[in-house]
């Protein structure tokens, strides 16, 4: 589905909110055209991703605007102090736009959730409002950077944003509002999250050896989803069984790829095999002699 | 204590084993005076690194070697590459020595097992071998490094070296053998983990809210644990009481720092507060307003 700036901006005020991805909603025409042929470049300086970013914002209506900054190795900000420079870009725009902007300095290290791929994330996340299940990282997050915007607009105290949030998802409240929201957008608001497909082939990749899961890499499973054909296949992406942190046994699934054609598959595995983007073991990675 | 290169090679013929730590051995005494002067100013030149290194183990009479490479953000070695290209340039030197080497690559992004600080590790490897538990990460590092030895030694077949390691520790020899060694070395052989005294001061650090450890950060561990007294002061140091990747709710106890003088504590605290080694949270690193 596409709609125009208006027709958002209408939903919104009916719905109360909406779920959008720039790039569809042909909002900011002269952006997206650039991001075409930017996002297969990996290029995006850093002056044209501000006025992407706050272009939108604008022409969507918002005067209220969270912004989630992930941080740390792999991810598109490197660390707190590069972030907290762009985040004052972001709020001195905003000002000049009359958006009132927050900025959230978040870990981006690893993948927050288990799922990466279109359908994969929105089954995860339509799964969290089913199951009213606040104890991931990925919830914690959500409500952190959530709980900012529900205190910005006066709906919570001060401090109490987060819980506010959470307390909206253990309710039920969360997920009535989301199906309301597929509603308005002209989807199925009976859809639940065992509907989403993921892809017809998949490969499940298994722990070599005992151990913990020590790092899993951004670059490697962004490399390796964007393989399997997302964004473009909607059931291409990672499902990860395992977490930073977590024991594995010998023989454990680590994670599983999944694909909407069989030749993505092919080269999504390879990409795994090459880069190894979970690491397991007993801390060694490889053996020099 | 303090031994000569001969009494070392000695105490290693007769108990098969030494633990010894090279700049109070006066093995190589060329390699200390210039040690002493770099470790505060924090250098290191890579030759002279390789040269002290080497030096060591021909002084010290070995024939074989297995030297652990840590890598990983915040270790000496950055990354995998450059852990590579250390280890080449440490087995050629062993040629040259007549020392047959060997490197293990493991990964040092955070620190392994949950102690940092001389009598605390001391402690934590003690109670390993008492308690005959192979569970954690600093267990199954040390058998994958351990292991490596064994089947250089031709004690183990290849492949099988970690897991004959594993069975010295569970069948109690690890530990009988490591009180022969301290017997040898003039120390007190009934000596118990719960014997070696941690800092007479300490402070524990709760986690301000729920939520996951999503990283421990081992510069400014090092740098809490130097300012607490570490390595002169033995009972300095830091215990970990959650690891990467562990949930924890708001006023767990996060670490504890152990420091002999309570001014060097106050130093390491303000370290501590400004460094913030330990990150948790809903994954909200900071808000920007």
């Amino acid at each position: 589905v596409a709609f125009s700036a208006a027709e958002v901006q209408e939903m919104t005020e009916t719905a109360g909110g909406v779920i959008v991805w720039g790039g569809s909603t042909n909002i900011v025409p002269a952006d997206d055209v650039p991001i075409r042929y930017e996002y297969p470049l990996k290029t995006n300086p850093r002056g044209k991703m501000l006025a992407s970013i706050m272009a939108k914002k604008k022409a969507a209506g918002s005067d209220i605007c969270v912004i989630d900054i992930p941080t740390g190795p792999g991810a598109k900000v490197a660390d707190e102090t590069e972030g907290r420079i762009l985040a004052g870009q972001l709020i001195e725009l905003g000002k000049r736009l009359d958006i009132k902007v927050e900025c959230a300095l978040t870990y981006g290290g690893f993948p927050i959730g288990r799922d990466v791929g279109v359908n994969l994330e929105v089954a995860e996340a339509l799964r969290i409002l089913e199951e009213r299940d606040g104890s991931g990282s990925l919830v914690l997050k959500s409500c952190a950077v959530a709980g900012i915007a529900l205190e910005m607009a006066g709906v919570a105290a001060r401090g109490e944003g987060a819980d506010a949030a959470m307390r909206l998802i253990q309710s039920g409240k969360a997920h009535q509002k989301m199906l309301d929201i597929i509603e308005i957008q002209g989807g199925d608001a009976k859809v639940k999250s065992s509907d989403l497909p993921t892809g017809a082939f998949s490969y499940s990749v298994e722990a070599p050896e005992d151990g913990y899961v020590i790092s899993i890499s951004n670059r490697p499973v962004i490399d390796i989803v964007r393989a399997a054909g997302s964004p473009a296949d909607h059931g291409a992406g990672i499902h990860l069984h395992k977490k930073v942190g977590e024991p594995v046994k010998k023989g454990d699934t680590l994670y599983t790829i999944y694909a909407d054609k069989e030749w993505k598959l092919s080269k999504a595995l390879k990409i795994a095999e090459e880069t190894t983007p979970v690491r397991i073991s007993g801390m060694l990675i490889s053996r020099v002699a």
